[in-house]
């Protein structure tokens, strides 16, 4: 991409490229991504440059350089910003809309003709088939691995190839089966219906890691939903009730004795663009609602009413988890479900732990990038 | 506390009480919080409840039994709550206002007279202390703790009086002192004006620690800044700035070899009823701006303003860490800065983690609980 023409307005420059998009950068936006050793620092690749100084009527004179935009400021100061650079951020609106990523929302029958499986022996060996895999997992929600070393303790491996485990009062790894004394419900043979883990916490887990160690027991199948997805339909279906899901904080807390983990939080979180972000949704760890009375009925009506939609059977991916595979799914966006099963029939073993969702994007992101130095990105 | 009336009406439950107060709970709440064994595991406690069988017009017959609620629903199900739980979650308008704790902000001259300071041996051997000292912590948003060993590592003991240590790409631990290639500026013996740490995050780190092993360095002082106290500042003298850095969402991001973690997030974050949340700011990370072009002009105009508040001596807290303190801050709260020193007078060095702001907030709970039934509560 090259620069055909410079226009200087009274905040900003306009930039005419060669394939006729315009795109306008403000001065002060220009000066204060200035990467020179004296603005950023070399080794530490953070701002030094006092934002401070910048005053917000700055204006510079710009030159299309050999493959840069050199702007010098009044004080003398020189700005160059490569081509490549500077469209790669270039903010009008077409821009930024060309730069977002949708979710790509799915229901049980398609996904279940196709469901997106790795193999574990590609993805640990293999830069590119890992990317492959961690993109599904961003766009589609999750991915099953396959032929995961059924040894205890394998989850963290799988963990480690996307980043740092976040450990919480269940521990770095949890072990799912029946016991006595269970902490919570997944601890039981009951039936679990959708629902998100650890609503309770201010930072929703990001993605969440469920290798089957074994799976003997009848029953105990495992059904994923697209949470976004039925988010949506309840927009569509009752916009009121979405509204008052997406607005009103509502308590979830898990109590225990060592622990009394609570956070207040709608159960649809949306961005500031109205987008959905995250679903949380767990009946079992609801606490007192502590709203405006007046929300208390028409709230319990649209609560009822999301989770009607979760358990439509044509939003489900159904599926039967054998051992040395390895579930990865986006916690806040798809709920996970069981089947109650039968104890007595056989083992029922999974082994799961949490992975931030930021760190996730993180990796994918280094993975991307290859060995490209991150100072031109 | 003792029910002196009931009225039943359609949708709800009016109890008065005997100081006259009367707190009105509807139906499907009533019946959504019953703790029977059939509604609620007794090991796990958690709500088997389905919440999809309570019908949105449900009524109950309430009697009033020795000190308990009886409801009887039409199916013939009993729920008993005691009037103590109950009286503790009535959600009336004056009911909820009571419980609110709203945050106590700070000036750096009153605070710098009675700085809250605590002794380790105490908070370490006494679960009264840490109570007191996790409080002020919670409500002021720091305390500093002296006669922590100067071992390193020590700083993982003092986080494990709270709770789980959220490991990141700095490590469990980070050691902050100058050395060569450093990976952030915290590294180098630069001054670091006013800031939020890790505001790249998704969720911003909760507590911080950073306990001081040696300063014999020439300079190096540390300053706290209540960004709760600088947000209100913003709010009273430009409140059109303030309403920009609480709705627009801008990008944070670290990047190096190995990472490339970026979180988009108004700089003031702000809660359902307006009050401040969270201050998340430092120039260092902001990666470049990618809003609606009308806005770049005047958020910068904002930000800078912000900033140059966050400066303001009165509002900050100046002290020298000395070897064996340890200092706990909010950073979503408090900002903390430090003077440049000078690495040829001295040795500099701190070493520090992070931990949940929920995961802290739970462990005060579980202490002030004492050894109280969770189920009670």
């Amino acid at each position: 991409m090259r620069i055909a023409g410079l226009e200087h307005k009274p905040d900003r420059l306009a930039v005419t490229w060669d394939d006729g998009a315009v795109s306008e950068y403000h001065y002060v936006w220009l000066r204060d991504n200035c990467a020179c050793p004296e603005c950023r620092h070399p080794d530490a690749w953070e701002r030094t440059l006092d934002p401070l100084t910048v005053p917000p009527d700055l204006a510079g004179r710009a030159e299309n350089g050999e493959g840069a935009l050199h702007v010098t400021w009044p004080d003398g100061h020189v700005t160059a910003m490569t081509t490549g650079w500077l469209r790669d951020h270039a903010y009008e609106p077409a821009a930024r809309a060309a730069r977002r990523r949708p979710a790509q929302p799915w229901t049980g029958a398609e996904i279940t003709t196709d469901p997106p499986v790795f193999a574990w022996s590609d993805v640990a060996a293999d830069p590119g088939a890992r990317i492959r895999w961690l993109r599904v997992v961003r766009d589609r929600g999750f991915a099953v691995l396959t032929g995961v070393p059924t040894e205890p303790g394998t989850v963290l491996e799988v963990a480690r190839l996307i980043s740092y485990v976040r450990e919480t009062n269940f521990g770095l790894i949890f072990d799912v089966r029946s016991k006595p004394d269970p902490e919570n419900l997944a601890y039981t043979p009951v039936e679990l219906h959708p629902h998100t883990d650890l609503p309770n916490r201010e930072a929703l887990m990001g993605l969440q890691l469920l290798h089957c160690l074994r799976h003997d027991a009848v029953g105990g199948e495992s059904v994923l939903v697209d949470g976004f997805a039925a988010a949506a339909a309840l927009a569509a279906e009752h916009p009121e009730d979405h509204e008052l899901l997406a607005t009103v904080a509502v308590p979830y807390r898990f109590v225990d004795d060592d622990n009394d983990i609570e956070w207040r939080a709608p159960v649809i979180g949306t961005g500031g663009a109205g987008e959905t972000t995250e679903v949380r949704y767990h009946s079992a760890l609801l606490a007192p609602l502590d709203v405006d009375p007046d929300l208390v009925g028409p709230w319990y009506r649209a609560y009822r009413r999301l989770g009607a939609i979760l358990r439509r059977p044509e939003l489900h991916h159904r599926f039967r988890m054998r051992a040395g595979e390895c579930q990865v799914f986006d916690n806040r966006r798809v709920l996970h479900a069981r089947a109650a099963f039968d104890p007595q029939s056989g083992e029922r073993h999974f082994q799961g732990c949490y992975v931030d969702y930021d760190d996730f994007l993180s990796r994918l992101r280094v993975l991307e990038r290859g060995g490209a130095d991150f100072r031109q990105r």
